[in-house]
């Protein structure tokens, strides 16, 4: 019997005897009659399933929510940061990455003391027995042990996407969570210095660049040699190089008043050491101000310097060649937080990775609002909290002992960034304005007819939907035996769906199916669709799907990335536009502008 | 200097000026002269950083690996993996699915009393302060809280690609993980009857088929209400039908007469009433087989046993209209374990998805063994373990009842099916013929030249990179200042990069740059390459890559799927191929085959 339903869609029969075959298929049947009622009408809740009535469990008493700092991704959301790592995923690709994926928990072991300070935020399984494991806090630290255990893999440049988990202060809004997607390019091996150091700048600018950002955000780089040599000449003790490197760290979060006072009041540097220091961590430019810190004697002097010009110099000759040196600022208040960098050291930001305004001015006012709002103070999300910016959106560097903390003698010199996933797309969620599709469908199948003889032509839709899923094409129609054609309409309206097909029985007893772009405007020649064979149908559909494609592609092209048409660059952008050679300390009020 | 070294490459120079241009600018670089040397030579990694040398870490004390049960995914083995989500994805987006992600984590609340016994599988995290959580044990349950807290989304057809988490006892190679992938498509909403459940199972067939398996699984088919109806016409007590349906649910595992001493030894069923079982459990078939219960007048009477029938019925009209009937075997035996379920239930098996042995019949030896190795027995990986198969490779069914669980009144029925990526992977990573490339670049930029004299073009090797780049083609060069020749080809044909581009300094002089096919056989007239214009570098490149995929995508089409060659179906081909319309009891041989 359904061979003669195949053969009465794809050849020419009367329409009449489509709707006599579907009746003779239900009464054939052999349920109880009241229950094959229930399934021709539309049922509710109690009819399709008794239990539900009878089993309906009570609500629980606990909120139904995520855990702090988590949330659930859909809908439209969803598909912007799909298109977000697609981007990404193509540039690593380009470049030749390989992806790996490790467990979500390591061994404690693994972990511990490798975070310094930030050891506290990791989370812990609880003791079932067995091992002790802890979730990854980054993507970094479990590549270093990979790396350690498959000794045969002495280069590899690999990409992982996957979630990290650190118990810190969410601010949900801003894209800061405690579950959150990091998205990680490393380049591992022994290699000729600076080249694969370059090529990872090349591919931040490709990625942001993929995603739109249209050159508005700023690449800091600096070097972890030239840091430690300005430290070591400017005469920081050699155990304080650290914790002041920490404090220079805050510049881009608090003026340089605050950062030397956290220097000498709190970590005891002499003063006249600290205006040392700010004489040089405020200065940012590009190769210029290599050339100007290379003619300062006293600098020039320093191993641990010259080791940093000469990276430095040979960096920014390979950044001409790849054509990536224009987002750069050589930018000497760049100091990272964790300890393993061992050479270069980069971090990106954009308008809103700064907060809004410092700690220490904020305090006040962050007093009373506390008073205000009772006891809730520090379990807040800080979403609206001035003082917390969305924070840089990728930084990386080079580590080049942080395998050998597993391996022991073996070595594996790495260098790489960090893709900060959430924070990239709530600056793109915010600046959006073209509406996502919720789903990729491109057909919407169609039953039209009425009257009380109208069956709905259930089978005839599965049958076509299923001919368009066998040729690859995106397809759905209303779970309904007899739907209204209005509704029909709606369900493709909601989604988006590009075509109707729409099954009569006068037409399908022509062997034609009638296929119709949705909102066509009024006086469009082709606004009632068109009739085409059902033999050909794929191919019908098909070409008419890729024709609209094409045409949408121009159109979008046309009107610009808008989707990224509010994120403005950072200072930088206006100081490429100034003469070159020129070295621009960082003013008051540039950072007013943060 | 860099722009004069772009117009040396896009324009006609000749080639000694390109070298001197090189010269100069190292001789620029204002470092001390020492320093720049084992720049422009090969470093050792001692060079690079003094500090690997003096801060070089001790080996750890404790075993690097990973925890228990997990592993890490790299090389061929994550291209193979990635192959199938993409097959699977495809598929998904083609029947208009939507994806969401949820946390990894959930409130301990949230998990607790859905997974019966199972629960004591589940991983906690420690207790830090604030919520307990714990890792997910499925991605239905997220679903269903999802739902709860979503009330506005009535309807979905939602899928999830997703790691879940089982504190079971693992075996490694059969790809039985306590951190493993599933990969769920479910249809969430009030529908007419049994539309949304055909269209899982067409998509069951699309994901096998997709993925080359041509027919060799079997996807079993049952209801709950049918099976529900069974126990109680045998007389089965209300209370026993759940820990009864357990059993009957190893009648993958074991042979009838062990099912039938469970159920009367140690579930204390009356012997007459597990024969009277025995007759109906033991029986597969198709439609044919629901006609034959049908006419059973005991059965017919009963009301749960009613709706299975109407069920089933349009279950089996609908599975005819999409065409996807042929792989399924409605079969009494199948129960499955999770109490969630309402309605149907599927399974998909192929061949290792049962145990070589049963677990009764390899006691005796299994105990030898055990003596043999010591007292590692209960914590040892069971891969090699006769007793353990691979599984079902996908399962599923309706759940009307369980986004009730969380939202008390609002009911949303679902039905959903669930593939076992890892175990997918495993049967289709044994048996694959066709090495996979470790990553997809398609062209690797090579210097020619040699004599003291060779700069080793490392600059127009990354411009010509770049420039490759920016047309979204993918290219990768040696990280070295002066290559040989012969490791550049070393290095391209390790990662099977199909075509290589080599920089002559005559070529260049003369705007040209060589393409050369890898692998081609000794007589090709194109084996030595062509000379290609640099101003149609990208281009003439694509046309290349372009015309090569083709060519071998239709030696790959007319080879066949050899990845799979090797899976073999299940007994349910054997009857397909037998008269229709007869019912085949399970018998001792084809258990055997297993």
């Amino acid at each position: 019997m359904q061979s003669s339903w195949v053969l009465a869609i794809r050849s020419v029969r009367p329409s009449r005897r489509l709707a006599s075959t579907l009746t003779t298929r239900a009464t054939c049947l052999s349920v109880p009659a009241p229950r094959r009622l229930f399934h021709i009408s539309s049922p509710r809740p109690q009819d399709i399933n008794p239990a539900i009535e009878d089993m309906a469990p009570k609500a629980p008493k606990f909120e139904i929510k995520t855990p702090k700092g988590t949330r659930d991704w859909s809908g439209t959301d969803m598909v912007l940061r799909e298109k977000i790592f697609n981007t990404i995923t193509s540039v690593f690709k380009r470049h030749g990455g390989v992806t790996i994926d490790t467990p979500v928990f390591e061994l404690k072991e693994i972990l511990a003391g490798k975070y310094g300070e930030d050891s506290k935020l990791i989370y812990d399984l609880a003791d079932q027995g067995g091992e002790l494991c802890s979730l990854r806090y980054d993507l970094t630290v479990p590549f270093a042990r990979f790396l350690a255990m498959n000794k045969d893999i002495s280069q590899i440049k690999r990409y992982h996407i996957a979630k990290v988990y650190r118990r810190d202060q969410p601010a949900v809004k801003k894209g800061r969570m405690r579950e959150f997607y990091q998205c990680d390019f490393d380049i591992a091996g022994l290699y000729d210095p600076m080249i694969p150091d370059a090529e990872i700048i090349r591919i931040i600018n490709e990625v942001f660049e993929g995603l739109g950002w249209q050159g508005k955000y700023t690449i800091k780089l600096n070097s972890r040699k030239i840091l430690d040599g300005i430290f070591q000449v400017c005469g920081v003790p050699e155990a304080s190089i650290r914790p002041i490197s920490s404090a220079v760290d805050k510049l881009d979060k608090m003026p340089w008043e605050d950062v030397r006072k956290e220097m000498v009041e709190e970590k005891g540097l002499a003063p006249e050491v600290a205006d040392k220091i700010g004489k040089y961590v405020v200065l940012k430019g590009k190769r210029e101000l290599l050339e100007q810190l290379q003619r300062d004697e006293e600098l020039a002097a320093n191993p641990s310097m010259q080791q940093g010009f000469a990276d430095m110099d040979l960096l920014f000759t390979y950044l001409d060649a790849f054509n990536a040196g224009h987002s750069v600022s050589f930018d000497l208040s760049l100091a990272r937080g964790l300890d393993y960098y061992t050479g270069v050291i980069y971090e990106v930001v954009t308008e809103g990775s700064a907060p809004k305004v410092s700690a220490a001015s904020a305090e006040a006012s962050a007093e009373k609002s506390k008073k205000k709002k009772g006891k809730a103070g520090e379990d807040e999300d800080r979403s609206d909290d001035p003082t917390v910016g969305i924070g840089s959106v990728a930084a990386g560097g080079r580590y080049d002992n942080l395998v050998g903390m597993f391996s022991g003698k073996t070595q594996v010199p790495c260098v790489g960034i960090s893709f900060g996933i959430d924070r990239i797309f709530s600056i793109m969620r915010a600046n959006q304005a073209k509406k996502e599709r919720k789903n990729e469908v491109d057909v919407f199948v169609m039953a039209f007819g009425g009257g009380k003889d109208f069956t709905g032509l259930l089978k005839e839709r599965s049958e076509i939907a299923a001919r368009l899923w066998d040729a690859n094409i995106k397809a759905e129609f209303l779970y309904k035996v007899k739907p209204k054609l209005q509704n029909q309409f709606k369900a493709a309206e909601a989604n988006g769906v590009p075509f109707a097909l729409i099954l009569g029985e006068d037409e399908l007893a022509q062997g034609k199916i009638k296929i119709k772009e949705m909102g066509l405007p009024e006086d469009h020649p082709l606004k009632e669709g068109e009739l085409i064979d059902l033999k050909n149908l794929a191919r019908e559909v098909q070409v008419r799907i890729d024709r609209k494609k094409q045409l949408d592609a121009i159109v979008e092209q046309a009107e610009g990335l808008r989707v990224v048409g509010g994120i403005k660059g950072e200072d930088i952008k206006v100081e490429q536009q100034a003469k070159e050679g020129e070295v621009t300390p960082k003013g008051e009020e540039v950072k007013a502008e943060n």
